[in-house]
């Protein structure tokens, strides 16, 4: 299995992201394949560059974090996210890592990959875990900011099927992210698709509202991509407040608690603060493309690259694309 | 000064809503009058029921929290949420607190109080402060599902005033919360709402994702009613798991750290979650109505009554509605 990576994607490339590939590939036993610029990456591969776990393709363009996706990709075919994408077009690579502009991603993947029958939008899948006894998928978490009815139930039928393969949750429980529990409350999307997912057969639990991402009440968590991003970031800001108290608690423990940071990490802030933070969490899966796109957090860090690698490989070890693909979309039949 | 407050609103009433405004009263040295069943109400005031400081006044209709606003508000004249608006309304209260179903106070104000010349739709002004040294307005944290552009330069227009009046900021740095900085993202009405904004006289520093609102990089966060009150109610959710934290806590610190709970306190956890603790949290304010309306958390408790209560003098005292009522919001001057 050859999982390529941008390498040139992200706040801390191309360092941390060649720190994280080398490390996923010796931990998981894969094959990586590096997209960036050439000349720096055999100075960063090191003394790696000629293990035959290690392969460097070529990208001389970079697409930056603040490109508009849709010029950024048709103007820099050389780019990392364009070669990128095409590695998995071509069937070069099982699948494709970028910590890039995340807009970007989503336009090559459409572009290049192209959309699964009956999906008009694909959308990213973030696993959310600050309850670990119940994780949630929230989807859309970024790749559409306007969206209708329709996208959001496919984004229910995407959601229900990945989470079943990747988290083995035999009949999702699948909900629309609301401002009220009731079938009256939201905005007008939130109403019709409420009106359209009670007709499909997915295990439709209604509308929950924000306290519920932390609560073990929902498996897919249904919402477009405007407000998943928001909530994302909102968890994000949130997490960094927790760092700068266990960071606050490793100082105390030094001075005067000598068991401070022991019993931060007892009651769970130390592992919380891990999972919430996104310089470590694990990507997200683009679903509803032909092929297995997973998107980093731009922040992400060579441990987020590694376990975003470690997603990859667990979605082509699944055959999650090929899954996904397989379903009727038009006449959904929850399996 | 005479303080309203809604006996029979929220998952507490009337037990706790009575605890709390009685405290208040003394504690703020105001007068309340205590809308709700006379009956019961007698009962739970018990020894305080001859004070000068306590009126009940009787309603005999309740609002469920799952009516239909419009409905429930029209139908239901004796109701506490309308008996309540109009102590107002005929100036016999200088404010109304309620913890009962929200949208129902919303609409009980726009059809009983009428909405300030200028605004088309008031919005709820919660502020966040996860961050002390810089607390947050997020408006509209709940009123309207879906919004127009013009509604959210309003609502940027409102929470500047108020950020002004009850913060004491002198140029309030008003925001967007959308799903990128850059002028290019978002949804519709975030990029019509953004060239609104930037025609205005208002300190608007542009878009802000979902981190920001613990970062104290803004003031003012303009966003939709729907996207606001899940950002909340997400936050909430946090709160609760942190709160666990914080009782495992507790017993680990009886069990074999001695030092524990206290080292909780001394990183800051403990203060922390009584921030974002919506039991304990002092309710937010309906801007743009003809009076000063309180909405509390519908889980309110003893103590966040009071502080809703205490939230609706400093309103009061400071003059709030009147000088909301004062501002030409078609030409619009920022202070």
């Amino acid at each position: 299995m050859i999982i390529a990576v941008d390498a040139t994607g992200g706040e801390h490339a191309p360092h941390q992201i060649v720190k994280g590939a080398i490390k996923a590939a010796q931990e998981y036993k894969i094959e990586i394949a590096l997209v960036g610029k050439r000349a720096i990456l055999h100075v960063l591969a090191g003394r790696y560059i000629n293990k035959p776990w290690l392969t460097i393709v070529n990208a001389s363009q970079v697409i930056g974090p603040r490109e508009s996706p849709i010029e950024a990709v048709r103007s820099k075919p050389k780019s990392s996210i364009v070669v990128g994408t095409n590695l998995v077009r071509d069937g070069a690579a099982s699948a494709f890592v970028s910590a890039g502009n995340t807009g970007a991603v989503v336009c090559s993947a459409l572009l290049n990959l192209g959309k699964i029958k009956g999906i008009e939008r694909p959308a990213i899948g973030s696993i959310i875990n600050i309850n670990t006894a119940a994780p949630v998928l929230l989807i859309d978490s970024g790749a559409n900011a306007d969206c209708r009815p329709n996208h959001l139930v496919q984004f229910a039928q995407l959601g229900a099927i990945y989470t079943k393969e990747i988290l083995g949750v035999t009949s999702p429980r699948v909900a629309l992210l609301n401002n009220g529990e009731e079938k009256t409350k939201g905005n007008r999307l939130i109403q019709e698709s409420y009106n359209l997912l009670k007709k499909t057969n997915l295990n439709f639990i209604g509308n929950v509202e924000g306290q519920n991402i932390s609560k073990g009440t929902v498996d897919v968590l249904v919402t477009d991509g405007f407000t998943g991003n928001i909530v994302l970031k909102t968890i994000e800001g949130l997490g960094d407040t927790f760092l700068k108290l266990r960071d606050v608690g490793r100082v105390l423990s030094n001075v005067s608690h000598l068991q401070g940071r022991a019993f931060l990490f007892d009651v769970g802030l130390g592992s919380l603060v891990k999972r919430i933070d996104y310089r470590e969490y694990g990507g997200a899966c683009l679903l509803g493309v032909n092929g297995n796109i997973i998107i980093a957090h731009g922040r992400s860090q060579a441990k987020a690259i590694r376990n975003s690698i470690g997603l990859a490989k667990q979605s082509v070890d699944l055959g999650i694309s090929q899954i996904l693909k397989e379903q009727n979309y038009a006449n959904y039949r929850h399996r």
